[in-house]
């Protein structure tokens, strides 16, 4: 296998010379019925990667499929399947997709399967939740748990965190909810203070998740609760449970109620299948609800296997995004999903995204001259119509959109007004946006133009179910792997994390060393 | 007074040969004691901006001084205070400031003085509040109102909700929390459905918010909380209170309880200070919080009159950044406050920002030839740092970053753990992170290494007040209205929100006309 810096492959260069003689302007002329139906991908779940709307053509698709073959990018998929080490900067495999299925060779480390491990810890967590919800499991003082807290920052806070926002109204409607899930992820003491004023403790069971067991804002936000737990008579032990591995300090400990294993393998922002995300997910909405969401997920890992990109949605949308960022010179992408359910979503891939491959060096760990990650952000259609899409429509830089849309609403609650219900306005916005943003309009006056030819993609499905969801995140996860096969990155270590980490550690000290440092927390009041 | 385009200035040729010279690794260097004390900029409320870890220098600040002036940008602030047609597209006044108070010419229209609207309506409002938390006015059932719902998109929700949310600490440390607030925006049936399965409706009052009386989503909604409100055996005029133009259809109308003015000179992004935040949060806070929020707004009003850029916060803010954006080519900036409360603030500043200069005409309504606003994004930290902070250390683009950060708590309760509290905490990782972004870090591995230079601006405070927040939020407005003069744009229409309105419109018809608007249509199930 080949690990190649992207501008030193022949398609490079190739798409180097197609930007030159690119006309963006010829979106709007070519977007018609054939070519919308014709730039359709199913690809797990019901979902479909719809990409007429994007800069593509026959030539540049035929490009696209050389690059994909030329990095071999399915091939590097395959063997980050097989359990090699991708994740070269720490040495780790990478292994989030066995959490929802085996698609590879078996992976054994010291004599354990690892598939087979990580489905136990689904079974047990899922029991657990089961025990919890039948009442057979309760707290300290023998009041039902009717509400879990997650302590955790990262991805074990915003994968999860979205994932649980975009099953309650599912929930709710498919009489699946259990329990209500709350969130601490901020040091910032109001975090955590707001939640604990807003629940009931003996009611209430955390999960404390963190994966070394030594993450500063978690540990002091277990105290925060810890302290309020027994302010309140309550016994800690009864009323947390840990989500971390086996090697850290908060594995096999009689401190919590029971814990859950994942692995170094798992990296944080890639967690949202794992116990990180199962076990929260399982106690509010059920484990058979979490299982549905791995189905999902596993369906688009194996749709990211075929080689021919226009069958292959993440492949696919991973392509035009390279294609966007390195010759097309767009610095960032936006999220809108037309679901209030996402809401939380564009921040969990900002996360996934901007992690994963805003970096300056190759997988050796040498520079690179090329860029890499985009900016992602942002939020629910329609609101964001009403918000930043002035710039996009109208700004001096291109920002390429990814559009989400399902046909049903969550909740099926609508109203009637002026001859539609809410949920075929929010769909009609949709649809007339990704009109507007391509076609552009004419106009004398030229601030009431549109230039037009703005790129975007929609991913579309009946309904935002826990399949649905879980094909959607694994479509994301692919997406970024596959960008950074292409970039020749190792998109699965976060070093740039370090730095502020370590200097945080100086500014806590009595003397940092650093003059600077030491003068800013004085202006913060620390020192 | 001349409106000259950007790049017409003696000064843009001034800033574009300082650039070829620019070196942004002086950063680190430079960064000390002496010169973080001598770069902040007091500017209302107790609040501070810190520009030490900017790429400044004397020269620097030089050219942008002779910018502001050559751009007579307090001249146009001035003209924009007396009520001079500054939105000139839509030919309307900008009179947001008036809303806290006077500070140029007395502005009156048809005998009347808009100045002492404003207040008139302040008064109203927070008397109307005050005879809800006095029991005075009750439900149609006689129940005391416990929870506000603000039915209201854009404007009318992102400001509101990002200030109510920045209060909630506050107000229940100083026991002034009176009614809880929820918030009903998109158009997504899912979003009312969620927000009314949570509430009491006997306890509830609506503030149905549109300036005009005809945006979709908010009249769309508001007879789905009618529908609610009859369901539930209750009069819906007893229970709904309008913000609005005394023009629209919702104006002087018995369907609602009582009814509150803003005028066509109050922009929605803008709208924050007037009956359109002011009802909510005086429901929720009371109307002497909302008067002392309107007070540091005020304060900051004035900060920003001040010609010397030195001491106009607000004026150096956006002189940096217009710096950064047209002369070093950053194409993003990021706000980062360590404060939980601001969760919701990054996405009111996305709005405000880009919706206000996302622009590519000039205020004459002719194309520029000049980049204007950046994407403007962000979280809490210490929040981000576990996310998107990887790209802004190591990522191949540079991205300013704002930070916010305030010596004390919310609440004050807190946790001591391995000798530091939360809050010190905090602290300490954004003293760390600017530290960090600035000097960066050697190491012979690349991938370890942080090249620095990265520029960051600091706003610092005792508390998060309403007073501060108010100053916070005031500062935002004149930095985009600053930056706005100095691109020549007009900042206050939004143009580029008009073409998918009128695609929506023909989506939702029998037959659009437009076969691409139709089979997408097809696609989201509404055709």
């Amino acid at each position: 296998m080949k690990f190649l810096d992207f501008n030193k492959t022949a398609s490079y260069k190739k798409l180097l010379k197609t930007a030159k003689k690119f006309k963006p302007l010829e979106l709007g002329s070519v977007l018609d019925t054939a070519r919308i139906r014709g730039c359709s991908t199913p690809f797990a779940a019901g979902l479909c990667y719809n990409w007429a709307a994007k800069h593509s053509s026959t030539s540049l698709l035929t490009t696209l499929q050389e690059l994909a073959d030329e990095q071999e990018l399915i091939e590097k998929y395959k063997l980050l399947l097989d359990g090699e080490v991708m994740n070269t900067g720490e040495k780790r495999r990478v292994l989030h997709h066995l959490l929802r299925g085996q698609l590879g060779k078996n992976v054994v480390e010291k004599g354990n399967d690892l598939g087979a491990f990580y489905k136990k810890e689904f079974e047990r967590y899922s029991a657990f939740a089961g025990a919890v919800h039948s009442g057979k499991i309760r707290g300290s003082t023998g009041e039902t748990f009717t509400t879990a807290v997650q302590i955790g920052i990262g991805g074990s806070d915003l994968g999860p965190r979205a994932l649980y926002h975009a099953l309650e109204g599912w929930a709710e409607t498919e009489n699946k909810r259990k329990l209500k899930a709350l969130f601490i992820s901020n040091v910032d003491p109001d975090d955590g203070a707001a939640v604990l004023s807003s629940i009931k403790p003996a009611e209430t069971l955390f999960i404390l998740v963190s994966k070394s067991g030594t993450t500063q804002e978690t540990l002091a936000n277990e105290l925060f609760v810890k302290a309020k737990l027994i302010k309140s008579g309550l016994e800690p032990s009864k009323h947390i449970v840990a989500v971390t591995s086996e090697t850290s300090p908060l594995a096999h400990n009689k401190d919590y109620l029971d814990s859950f294993y994942i692995d170094d393998y798992i990296g944080g922002r890639y967690s949202g299948t794992s116990a990180v995300g199962g076990v929260v997910l399982s106690l509010a909405f059920g484990g058979e609800t979490f299982g549905a969401l791995l189905e999902g997920a596993h369906e688009a890992d194996k749709n990211a296997l075929i080689p021919n990109i226009s069958n292959n949605a993440a492949l696919l949308d991973a392509l035009f995004g390279v294609w966007e960022r390195n010759f097309l010179g767009y610095g960032a992408t936006a999220v809108l999903p037309y679901s209030q359910a996402l809401i939380r979503f564009p921040a969990h891939l900002q996360q996934l995204d901007m992690e994963s491959n805003g970096k300056s060096v190759n997988r050796f760990g040498k520079a690179i001259k090329y860029v890499t990650g985009p900016v992602i952000f942002g939020e629910p259609g329609t609101n964001g119509q009403h918000s930043f899409y002035q710039l996009l429509h109208q700004g001096t830089s291109i920002i390429p959109l990814q559009f989400v849309g399902f046909k049903e609403s969550q909740r099926g609650e609508d109203v009637e007004v002026e001859g539609s219900s809410s949920q075929t306005k929010l769909n009609a916005n949709l649809a007339a946006q990704i009109v507007a943003f391509a076609k552009g309009k004419a106009d004398s006056n030229p601030n009431k133009a549109f230039s037009g030819g703005r790129p975007s993609s929609l991913i579309y499905g009946q309904r935002l179910t826990p399949q649905a969801l879980g094909a959607l995140l694994a479509h994301f996860e692919n997406k970024v792997m596959f960008q950074g096969f292409i970039w020749n990155l190792n998109s699965f270590d976060q070093e740039g994390v370090q730095l502020g980490k370590a200097l945080t550690k100086k500014a806590l000290s009595a003397d940092s060393g650093d003059a600077a440092l030491d003068e800013y927390a004085r202006l913060l009041g620390i020192k």
